[in-house]
C-alpha cells in the first residue's frame, strides 16, 4: 500500500424532493451565480424551475449560460470565463451531468487564472498541473456517470484541434452536490446505460494496478462494481423505480471521489485512449469506454495475471480452475463484453460504426502532451494503435 | 434508501514516515497549540519527539495535557477546557488513540461555549445536541479502533457517576488525522484485539437497520467487516508487518467517517448497552463489544431474518439451505463468536469475570437521559437486562 492523503469535502445531499434546497446551500458563497447548464432537457423535467425558485428564493441574482453538449466544448469554456468577468459572477451552480460540470470547473478557475495564464494551453495541456484558486461551484446532478459532482477532475474537448484533455486539482472539487434520484427517471436508456459503463470504468481504472497489498480498497471496488453491474440492469428494466436509480447514482460518486482507491496508482489508459475516440468521433464517453476496456484488459493482462484472476473471481465470480488462469481471466471478459451488450452499449469500434481509417491518428493524438498513457503498462502509440485495433 | 447528508472534510495523511507533516498540517489554524495525549506510551515509542519536533520547526507554542485514559474522564475534560482558557489555546492536537481524541473533542467545544452551558449537562447528557463550534482539532492516530479521527462523535465517561455518554455533531470531525500504520507495531496485543472489535462494532452497528434497499452500503459494509476479520487476525499473528497493520487502520477509519452507511438508520444499541458495562466496570469498550454483540444477535434476529442470513452469506459465507434460516443465522453467530476468541476477548461476562449483581442497574442506568436504546429493535430497560443475562 502506498502514502496517500485523502480530501474530499463536498457535501453530498441525497434523496426525494431535495432540489429545492439549493438556494440554501448556494447563499453562503455570495449573491452572483451563473447557472450553467446543458440542452434544455431541465426544463421538461422540471429540475431548472425548481432550482430557478430557489435560488430567487434564497434572494440571489442569477446570470444563465446554457448550451453545455456532451463532450464539453473548449470554446464554451472561453464564453463563459468571459461571461463570469463581465457580471462579476461569485458562484456557479451546475445543473445537468459531467459535461456541465466539467464545463463549470473549467469556467470557475478559468475566471481566476492571471491574465498571463490560459486556461487551456496552460492547464488542460499541460497534464500535472495545480489549480491554485477557483469560483466556488455547486452541482444539481441529474446524471449519474462522470461522478464529477465530488471528483477532482474535468474534462474538456477543443473540438477545433480534436483534442480531449483533463486537468485534475483539489481547488475545484464541487463545494455540495443536490442529487434526486427521480431526476433519472426521465433519462433516455442510453444515456443511462452510457452512465453506467463510465461508473464501471471509473471503478476498473482504479482497479487495474501493480500496487500489492491494498485489499480494502480491492474490496470496496469490488463491491461497487458488482452494484453497479446488478443496478444498472434493473434501472433499465425498470426505470421509473427510485430504489434502482438510487443505487446508481449514489454507487457513480462512491466511484470517483476517490475514497475506495486510496494506497495506489490507478491506470486510466482506457479513459485516455477513449477520449481520443470521442475527441474525434463524438461519440458518448460510455459507449467509447465499453469499446476500450475488453481490449485494453486482452492487451496487458499478463503483466499482472493474478490481478485479473482477483477480478474475475471477486468481480464476476467466475468459476473455473486455477490451472488456467488464462482461461479464467477470458471469461471474465466475456462477462464483461455480455455486460456492455445487455446495456446496449457497442464492444467494437465496428458496432459504433467507426472502420480503421484514424486509428494510427488517434494513436499518436494521443500521446500529444506526454510520453505514453496508463500506468499498469504504460502505453506508446504503438500499443494505443494495437489496442485499437484488437477493437475493431 | 432514505434521504441522506454527507460531510467529512478531514484531511487524511496515511503512511509510513507521515509524522514529521504534523507541523505544516497545524500551522494553519493558529499559534498556541494543546497537546493532548494518554499515559505515555508515545514517549516510548517515538512519537511524540517526532511530533514535538515538528510543531517546534513550525514555530508553533505548545502546551501538555497527558493523562487521558481508556474510557476518558469527564473530570480531565472539565481540566482541560480551564487549561485552554487560560493559555488561549487555538488549536488542539490529539495524538494518541479513541480515548485522546474524543477527550481532545469535548475540550475542544466544551472550551468556547457560552457561559451558561455545561459541556456534561447540556450536551452529552441531551442526546440529540447541536455543537455550534470548536476550537479546531487534529489527530496524529497511533490505535486503530474508534474511528473517532475522522467521526463526527466523542464518548466521554462520568467516573463519579458511572455514566459514559456520546454526543455527534459535524462541528467537531477533526481538520487533519495523520495515520502511519508503523506506529501500530508496538501496540500490546489485547489491545490490537480490542480495536479490531470495536471496528467491526461500528460496522455492524450500521449493516443492522430496517431500512430495506440501500445494497452499496450494505456491500462496503460487507467488504470492511471482511477485511478487519482477515487482516486482524494477521495483524496478531505478524505484528511488525506493515501490510497487515495497514489494512487495519485505514479499515478503522473507514468504518466510522459515515460514507459507507448512507441511506439508513444504524442500531447502536450494542455500543449503548456496552457503555454501561464499561461504565461500571471500566473494561476495555472492544472487550465489551465482543460480549454484547452476539447476545444483542440472538435477542433481536427474528425481526428482520433476512438481513441476518445476508449478514451470514455475505460475511460469514454460511452454506446452509435456506429452508433453515435460524440455523443460518445461528452459524453466524457461532463464528462471530470464534472470531472474537480468536482475538484472545471474552464473549461473556463470565469471561471478563463480571457476574449478575449489577445487570438490574446496568439496564436502568442505560434509559437515563433517553427511553430507549437502539434502532433495529427499541430496547427498554427489560430488554436491556434480557440481553445482558444472555450474555451471562
Amino acid at each position: 500500500m502506498l502514502n496517500f492523503s485523502y480530501y474530499n469535502p463536498t457535501r453530498i445531499v441525497f434523496g426525494k424532493g431535495t432540489i429545492g434546497q439549493v438556494g440554501e446551500l448556494a447563499k453562503g458563497y455570495g449573491k452572483r451565480v451563473l447557472l450553467h447548464y446543458g440542452g434544455g432537457s431541465i426544463k421538461k423535467n422540471g429540475v431548472y424551475s425548481q432550482v430557478v425558485e430557489s435560488l430567487k428564493a434564497a434572494k440571489l441574482d442569477v446570470v444563465e449560460l446554457g448550451g453545455v453538449v456532451p463532450n464539453p466544448r473548449l470554446s464554451l469554456v472561453r464564453e463563459g470565463i468571459a461571461l463570469c468577468k463581465k457580471e462579476k459572477i461569485d458562484f456557479i451552480l451546475a445543473v445537468g451531468g459531467g459535461s456541465v460540470i466539467d464545463s463549470a470547473k473549467a469556467i470557475g478557475f478559468g475566471t481566476v487564472l492571471p491574465d498571463n495564464e490560459d486556461v487551456w494551453d496552460d492547464y488542460y495541456m499541460k497534464g500535472d498541473c495545480v489549480v491554485r484558486k477557483s469560483l466556488p461551484l455547486g452541482v444539481v446532478l441529474t446524471i449519474p456517470a462522470a461522478g464529477s459532482e465530488s471528483s477532482t477532475g474535468t474534462v474538456v474537448t477543443d473540438w477545433e484541434n480534436n483534442l480531449k484533455r483533463a486537468v485534475n486539482s483539489e481547488t475545484i472539487i464541487p463545494k455540495f452536490a443536490v442529487m434526486d434520484p427521480e431526476t433519472n427517471y426521465t433519462l433516455p436508456a442510453y444515456q443511462t446505460a452510457c452512465g453506467a459503463a463510465d461508473i464501471l470504468a471509473h471503478l476498473q481504472e482504479r482497479y487495474f494496478t501493480m500496487e500489492k497489498h491494498n485489499d480494502l480498497s480491492d474490496k470496496m471496488l469490488e463491491s461497487a462494481m458488482r452494484n453497479v453491474i446488478a443496478y444498472s440492469l434493473m434501472a433499465l428494466k425498470h426505470p421509473n423505480d427510485y430504489r434502482y436509480r438510487a443505487e446508481l447514482m449514489w454507487t457513480g460518486t462512491l466511484a470517483h471521489n476517490n475514497q475506495l482507491d486510496r494506497g495506489r496508482v490507478g491506470d486510466w489508459a482506457s479513459h485516455d485512449i477513449e477520449h481520443e475516440i470521442s475527441g474525434q468521433y463524438d461519440i458518448a464517453h460510455g459507449a467509447g469506454l465499453a469499446i476500450v476496456f475488453p481490449a485494453w484488459m486482452k492487451y496487458v493482462y499478463r503483466d499482472n495475471i493474478d490481478r485479473f484472476v482477483q477480478y474475475a473471481l471477486r468481480v464476476w465470480d467466475i468459476s473455473l480452475t486455477f490451472d488456467d488462469k488464462d482461461a479464467i481471466v477470458e471469461a471474465a471478459i466475456d462477462r464483461l463484453e455480455a455486460f456492455y451488450r445487455a446495456l446496449g452499449l457497442p464492444v467494437r469500434l465496428s458496432d459504433a460504426g467507426i472502420g480503421n481509417e484514424r486509428v494510427r491518428k488517434m494513436a499518436e493524438s494521443a500521446m500529444i502532451g506526454r510520453d505514453s498513457v496508463g500506468n499498469f503498462r504504460k502505453l506508446k502509440a504503438d500499443d494505443v494503435e494495437k489496442i485499437l485495433k484488437l477493437a475493431l
